[in-house]
């Protein structure tokens, strides 16, 4: 197994996590293909202050004995200054994108951790739409459906609507939409080895309507999709009041909450542990995991950025590859 | 000075959290007038195994030299089994409340706390709109606006709109009830002791609209809300995205934060202290304060439920007193 790791936009902490990660690579650890340019992963390992043993590659391998090598993608981009939106930076991160997937559709590589990008600097390099996800699955072409699915520690979070208007949220839920969010995370859980998952699902009114006293999407919409979901044969519980489900999924053990809108289970997340989230994109032909923190630009260079939510990544795309290959 | 505590829902733990609170009362302490039924204060006590020293009054006013007394509320109800909905005892709350209302706008007591109430056992007793505050507002007639504020430790947090559906939230927002929202939290941060707070608001969609690419409310409604709130002389900043805008807060020491919908601050509130936190009631005539939390029907009875929310309750009205006494 070879997981293909980034390092993101340039101009970001990227460089220097990726960077502060391989200086702690040990032996026993799967090998990783850092794919991109060394110039900026030797301007990362300063940025930290670390003193790495850089083998680059030209095909998609890691030599033996070693757990790790970099792939060489040289560009004509300066590495410096940094914290700053530049459209050579994004258009490299979108290009980038798409070596991770020829590399992982090919059969070349077994999972994929990408370090933070900027959307802003995707949207200046010409990327309209409104995530990584819709790049990879354009390009990766994956049969089934796909989805983000957010992580702290042992807590996932899985969501029926993304990158949408709050306005636009209570008529884009479909019971259809729904049991497919809650297959999406209780397949990824049951990747990681959690082979029959408790699940809840969240309301999307206050006090999850309260009897339809403040909406009625729980009664019309959640309410029959929890109960197709448990028919097929989920663990699930629901629809529960979006305020309490976290502490009580903290409390009581729920492996995943199906959230009906994106900060519902993101400001629990980031409340919880800003920086030492990560993203998993479920669905996609090989496990696929990014740190839930963006590119911070404000501390970029600084070595000081937490390194948790990229080790948390590529300790989660081990496990799945290795319960799959053992599988 | 004077602060009338009521016993919430008879059936919840109300009653042995107000027990046990009076039977940690010391001296120094303003006295506590508790509004309602003596037997069920004494059920209270023998729910958490306090010995109480209980004195009756028949008008609001607390002997010299005692730290609290009874304004007894005797009603023809049963005192058991608890843990359940009843209308008897959602009327008994409603009347309690009146009768704090009138109590406050007499004159005899400075500020009100109540104990846990039961939404669903005040509309078993035929109160058909969404909160206690309409309530207390039908009865006491205040001059100006009105809202609920949610805090926590020292993070607090004003709603724009609150007991409506998700729906509904998108059209409800306006400068005017944003520019509302900033005033009362300001001023209620002021009357604790924080003269110019500074004060966070968060967006409506996700990334705050990214710039309108989920969303416009931010940029059309929400911006210039803070553009006029500042100009009005408030300390304020925003739209910050509110996935964000809560560990912000807490790193940056915010004293408040507004939120656009009932679950942005709640989710919030409940993942970081969801038992410990408390509801102020601003804009009414006196200091008004209950735990955040409710009647926790599962635990009633049991001599487990936190006093943690009563007590911050009181201490919040207290600080408030005070210091209006000394303006």
């Amino acid at each position: 197994m070879t997981i293909a790791l980034s390092l993101g936009d340039r101009y970001g902490v990227g460089p220097e996590i990726v960077a502060a990660v391989l200086a702690e690579r040990s032996g026993h650890a799967p090998p990783l293909l850092v794919v991109g340019d060394v110039a900026v992963l030797e301007r990362g390992a300063r940025d930290v202050g670390v003193d790495l043993d850089i083998v680059t590659v030209t095909a998609p391998v890691v030599p033996a004995g070693r757990t790790w090598a970099v792939l060489g993608r040289p560009a004509d981009i300066p590495v410096e200054p940094l914290g700053r939106v530049t459209p050579e930076a994004g258009r490299e991160c979108l290009d980038t994108l798409v070596a991770l997937a020829d590399l992982a559709t090919s059969g070349a590589i077994t999972a994929v951790v990408y370090a933070p990008l900027n959307k802003s600097a995707l949207k200046a390099a010409g990327h309209e739409a409104g995530d990584e996800l819709d790049y990879l699955v354009h390009r990766m072409a994956p049969a089934g459906e796909v989805g983000e699915i957010n992580i702290l520690d042992d807590l996932w979070t899985s969501r029926v609507t993304s990158h949408i208007p709050v306005r636009a949220v209570a008529d884009a839920l479909t019971p259809h939409a729904i049991v497919r969010s809650i297959d999406l995370i209780a397949g990824a859980l049951a990747a990681s080895g959690r082979p029959r998952p408790r699940i809840a699902v969240a309301g999307l009114n206050p006090h999850a309507g309260e009897n339809g006293a403040f909406g009625r999407e729980e009664i019309d919409v959640i309410a029959p999709a929890v109960a197709q979901a448990a028919a097929a044969g989920h663990d699930v519980t629901g629809p529960l009041p979006a305020d309490t489900v976290f502490p009580l999924a903290l409390r009581d053990g729920f492996d995943g909450i199906v959230t009906m809108f994106h900060d519902q289970g993101q400001i629990a997340l980031k409340v919880l542990g800003l920086g030492r989230g990560i993203t998993f994109l479920a669905g996609l032909p090989v496990p696929v995991a990014t740190p839930g923190h963006g590119t911070a630009y404000d501390i970029a260079g600084k070595g000081i950025a937490r390194t948790d939510g990229l080790v948390a990544a590529v300790d989660l795309v081990t496990t799945m590859t290795r319960r799959e290959e053992q599988a």
